[in-house]
C-alpha cells in the first residue's frame, strides 16, 4: 500500500472501487478486496453468507439447482467483482463472522474476536472466498464460507447476542430498520392510533411491538387472510395482558376502499400507518387509511414512488410519506431487545424460521 | 338520479366509477361524467385543458403531428373513458374554467362564476367535451375546449388570481406542492442550510424562495451547467439584497461524490435537501449531501424508491426521506404569493414560459 493510497481513504470505501472509477462501492462493477486494511477499516473472518432471497432464487433457477454449478456461479461472481453482488438482481445479502483486525481509526467500536453480523449489504462489501464453498450444499441461501470481508468507516455491523440462536438474531437484524423508524416516528408525533399493514410478518410484528413501546394507544394489525389473523391473535404483548396488537383486521391491502373501511371500523383512521407487505399497489390503501396530518412509513420494496406521490395528491391527502430507511442508529439493539421482551414477536419469528 | 345513488355519494368520487367497480377514480377505466351533480360536487364550464407534457408528447408522436388525428385521439379518449387520461402514459393534466353549479354540501368554498384551475389530475376528473376541439391546432398541450367537468368533495381547485396572466398562474400552480412542503419542513425543523437540486427550474426556484421565507440561513442552489448558473445568479431575492440563493453550485446531481463534495465546499452538508430535477439517479447524491439527522424531500417523479431506501442504508445515513406529496393545504396560495413578492422567481418563470 503506497502512502498516496493511504492518504486518500474514504469512510464510504471509495478507495476500494476499481471500476468504474468514482462511483460508490454499491454501484461499482469491481472492488479491491485485498486483506490489508486502511486505518478506518475492519477485516472480518467470514463464517457464513446469507444470500438475499431474490439473488439465491435467481442463481438456483439459472443453475437448475445443481450444487456444483451454483457453487461455481457464486465463486465466479466473488472472484470477478470482489463482492457478492448478483449481476442479475443487483442484490447481495449479509454475512456473519469474527473480527480479525481493527484499524486504529475505525469508528465502529468493534474488538478483535467479536462475533458479528454485517448490516450493510454484501453488494458493497469487499469479499474473498478461500474454501471453494466446499461446505455449502447449494440448497439454501445460508452459505457456510471461509474467507475475509472488509468493513468501511461508515459500514454497520452488530455483535451477535449470546442468548439466542444466530439464525434468530440474523432474521431479526435483517428487518431491524422497520421497528427503529416506527419507534422514532410514533414517539416524535405522539401518535395514538397506529395501523400496521402486514402485522403478522417479521418486520410488521417487530414494528407493532415498537409502536407499543413508543406509546401508541391503539394498534390495528392488518393481515390478508384467516391463517395470519390467527397467528396475530395468538401473539401476546410484553405485559402479558394486551395482545401484540389491539385489533386484527383481515383486508386486501391493494383495495383502497376495502382497506380504509376496515381500518375505520377498527378505530381508524391511523395517525401513523406502517406498510410492511412486499406486494405492489398498497399506496392508495395506506393513504386513505391515514388521518389528515398523519404519517405513512413505506418499508415495502414494492412501493411505487409515483403511485404514492400522485395518489396522495389525487385525494387531497395531507399526509407525510416516509421512504423506509433501513438505517436508524441503534436499530439492531432495539430489535434484539424487543425479541427478548416480547414473547409474541419471538413466537412469530420462530414460526417463520421453522416454516 | 335515484335516491339510492344520492345516498351513496363519496367525497372521493367512488359513485362516478363505472368500471372496474370499487377502484378509485384515478385507477378506473371509465367514469360517469353526467352533468347532474351529487350534493357535494361542483360542475365547471371548461375553458382550457392543459395536457400533461408526457401525454401530449405521446399523442403527438403517435399521430405524426397531424392536427385532425390528435384532436380525434383526445376526443376518443374522453368519450370512451369519461376523463382525459392517456391510456399509454396514464397521466392527465389540469384544466381551467368557470364554476357553473355548486352542490349544497360542497366543501370547496367555490362560488358560481369563479374562474378556477383544478389542482387534481385530469386522470380522475369526469369530463365531457362538446365543441369537437375545433379551436385547438393540435400543436400545443394548451387545449382550448368547451364542455363540462366535475369536482368531488375531496378535489382541489384554486381561483385564478386576477393580477397575473393565466398562463403564469397555471405554471405556478402546476408545481405548487414543492414550495409548500419545503416551507413546512424547513420551518418545522428550523433548518439552517438548505440545498436545492435543480434550483433554476420552476419547482426549484419556488422551493428556494419558500425555504428563505421559512427561515433558512443559507441556501445552496445546484444547477447542471453554466447557462442555468447564470440564470440563478441573476435571480434576486425578495429583499433586493440577497440572491434567491446564497451559493450557486454547478454539479452533476447523478454523481454522488462530485455533488456532495461541491455542496460541502459551498457550506454543506445540508440540513434539508430538496430534489427538483426530473432525471433518474439523484438519490445517492442527495443522501451524501445531507447531514446526519437531516431531511431529503424528493419531488422528482424519476425518484427510485429502492435506490433511496437501500442507498441510505448502504452508507449508514440517518436521514429522513420524504415522498414529495403534491398536496399541502394552502399550497396554491403560498406559491402565487411567492410569485407576487419574489422578482427572481417570477423572472425565472417568465423566462421558462417564453422559451
Amino acid at each position: 500500500m503506497s502512502s498516496t493510497r493511504l492518504a486518500s481513504h474514504s469512510p464510504l470505501g471509495l478507495h476500494r472501487v476499481l471500476e468504474p472509477a468514482g462511483v460508490l462501492p454499491q454501484a461499482a462493477w469491481r472492488l479491491d478486496p485485498r486483506p490489508e486494511i486502511w486505518p478506518d477499516e475492519v477485516r472480518v473472518r467470514v463464517r457464513r453468507l446469507n444470500l438475499d432471497a431474490a439473488s439465491f432464487r435467481q442463481l438456483s433457477e439459472s443453475t437448475d439447482g445443481d450444487p456444483d454449478k451454483i457453487r461455481h456461479a457464486v465463486l465466479e461472481i466473488v472472484a470477478g467483482r470482489g463482492k457478492m453482488q448478483n449481476p442479475v438482481t443487483g442484490s447481495g445479502g449479509m454475512l456473519t463472522g469474527t473480527v480479525d483486525e481493527v484499524g486504529p481509526e475505525s469508528p465502529l467500536g468493534l474488538q478483535v474476536g467479536d462475533e458479528i453480523a454485517t448490516l450493510v449489504s454484501l453488494s458493497l462489501t469487499p469479499l474473498v472466498i478461500t474454501d471453494g464453498l466446499a461446505a455449502w450444499d447449494g440448497k439454501s441461501e445460508q452459505v457456510p464460507c471461509e474467507g475475509h470481508a472488509i468493513l468501511f468507516g461508515r459500514s454497520i455491523a452488530a455483535r451477535l447476542p449470546d442468548d439466542m440462536p444466530a439464525e434468530l438474531a440474523l432474521s431479526v437484524m435483517d428487518v431491524c430498520g422497520a421497528p427503529a423508524l416506527t419507534h422514532r416516528v410514533v414517539a416524535e408525533r405522539a401518535a395514538s392510533v397506529v395501523a400496521i399493514i402486514g402485522a403478522a410478518g417479521k418486520s410488521g410484528s417487530l414494528s407493532a411491538a415498537a409502536a407499543r413501546a413508543a406509546g401508541a394507544r391503539k394498534i390495528i394489525g392488518v393481515v390478508p387472510h384467516d391463517r395470519e389473523a390467527e397467528i396475530l391473535r395468538g401473539a401476546k404483548g410484553a405485559d402479558g395482558e394486551h395482545g401484540l396488537v389491539d385489533e386484527v383486521v383481515i383486508a386486501d391491502a391493494r383495495d383502497p376502499v376495502a382497506l380504509s373501511g376496515a381500518i375505520a371500523a377498527a378505530g381508524g383512521p391511523a395517525d401513523v400507518t406502517v406498510v410492511c407487505v412486499d406486494v405492489p399497489g398498497c399506496e392508495g390503501g395506506a393513504i386513505l387509511s391515514t388521518a389528515q396530518g398523519g404519517t405513512i412509513i413505506f418499508f415495502s420494496m414494492a412501493t411505487s414512488f409515483t403511485a404514492a406521490a400522485l395518489g396522495a395528491e389525487g385525494v387531497a391527502a395531507d399526509v407525510t410519506m416516509l421512504v423506509g430507511n433501513g438505517y436508524v442508529p441503534g436499530h439492531a439493539r432495539l430489535a434484539i431487545e424487543l425479541i427478548r421482551t416480547e414473547p409474541g414477536v419471538r413466537g412469530i419469528f420462530q414460526g417463520r424460521i421453522s416454516e
